[in-house]
């Protein structure tokens, strides 16, 4: 087989894979993959030669819509402001589709990505550094004054955790919509700046 | 017995099922805690007549600190935004001291909240009860001008949900503090008003 081939060969086992884990209701090793889809284990083994490698390449297919439209809107010529909104807004309904479709699988993906934290981390970081390149385009069109890249990615992602945690859909879907998310994104384009606010250091915070 | 004597006792029996709880690791039954503590059945039924009623002691034992914050945040006479962001950030304090002490106990009333989710709801409304009352006074001082109640009260809701949300501390804690948050109150102070923003509603949403 062709390089290509194994590709095809290896991204048809992911498909049948995640077929079998929404069958199942539960993850699934490379030894149940062989006796749910009747193929040799050897087959299984040279596509997969890990055990991890099933997983990773699950999480990749996961993850696939969200970094092309990640890659999209950074590559986009919309205003800074457009860009950050399209950013969060595609891919929270890409997720509310797959939530919508069916939630309990969408809950047992979320309970996998929980038990295998360390292997979607780098999605986790991918998106903050196309964030980061997100801030400092609207900082050179004078947005966010004097706030730090770290400091406004850190602010950014907490203000819109609710729309990029996947498991918050799962109790909080009545609640959030793309408008909303819309404006928040103008909430912070027009709030988020590095003045000292009245709010935050007046004095010390006094717990009750 | 007095009511106040019956008050105390069933007070007494609630910090005895939260010990047994964290000791246990898993919610406790009446039964549970008669055995637990040694004594009589009945006379731990006539402290909690129905099974729910020692969870619902329980979850309000757990929400006092909360509800007394709130309460003395509404009342006091701080400027609006110092207020909002007393609202959220006594209690947030109040909930990491309870999280850092003991993480693995914190957790399981994260859970046992998440699978007695009706019981906790009333708690939820009093919060936005009393938030609502902070946008109504901050409104009176000309802050989120053109933004409905409903609407201030569901974006700060958002905007601040991983400083609200318990179980966020358990994978977060690393990136949450005080002053982000008060960064946060600042920008929802400057930034929230009812102007359409660039962001929002320029054209349909173009899902990737």
């Amino acid at each position: 087989m062709t390089e290509s081939d194994i590709q095809k060969e290896r991204s048809r086992f992911v498909g049948l894979a995640m077929e079998a884990i929404e069958r199942r209701g539960e993850e699934i090793t490379r030894s149940i993959l062989a006796t749910e889809t009747r193929t040799p284990r050897a087959r299984i083994d040279a596509l997969f030669p890990e055990e991890a490698d099933l997983f990773d390449a699950i999480v990749a297919e996961w993850f696939a819509p969200h970094v092309a439209i990640m890659e999209e809107v950074v590559a986009s010529d919309m205003p800074a402001n457009r860009k950050l909104y399209e950013f969060f807004a595609r891919r929270f309904l890409k997720m509310r589709v797959r939530y919508r479709a069916d939630p309990a699988t969408f809950q047992l993906y979320c309970e996998l990505g929980r038990d295998n934290f360390h292997q979607i981390e780098s999605y986790i970081d991918l998106g903050d550094h196309y964030l980061s390149e997100l801030i400092a385009q609207a900082q050179a069109d004078g947005h966010f004054p004097g706030v730090s890249i770290a400091d406004a990615l850190s602010l950014i992602n907490q203000m819109v955790h609710a729309y990029v945690q996947t498991d918050i859909l799962l109790y909080l879907d009545h609640k959030l919509s793309e408008q909303k998310l819309g404006w928040i994104i103008d909430t912070i384009f027009t709030g988020l700046s590095g003045d000292t606010g009245a709010a935050r250091g007046m004095s010390n915070l006094r717990v009750a």
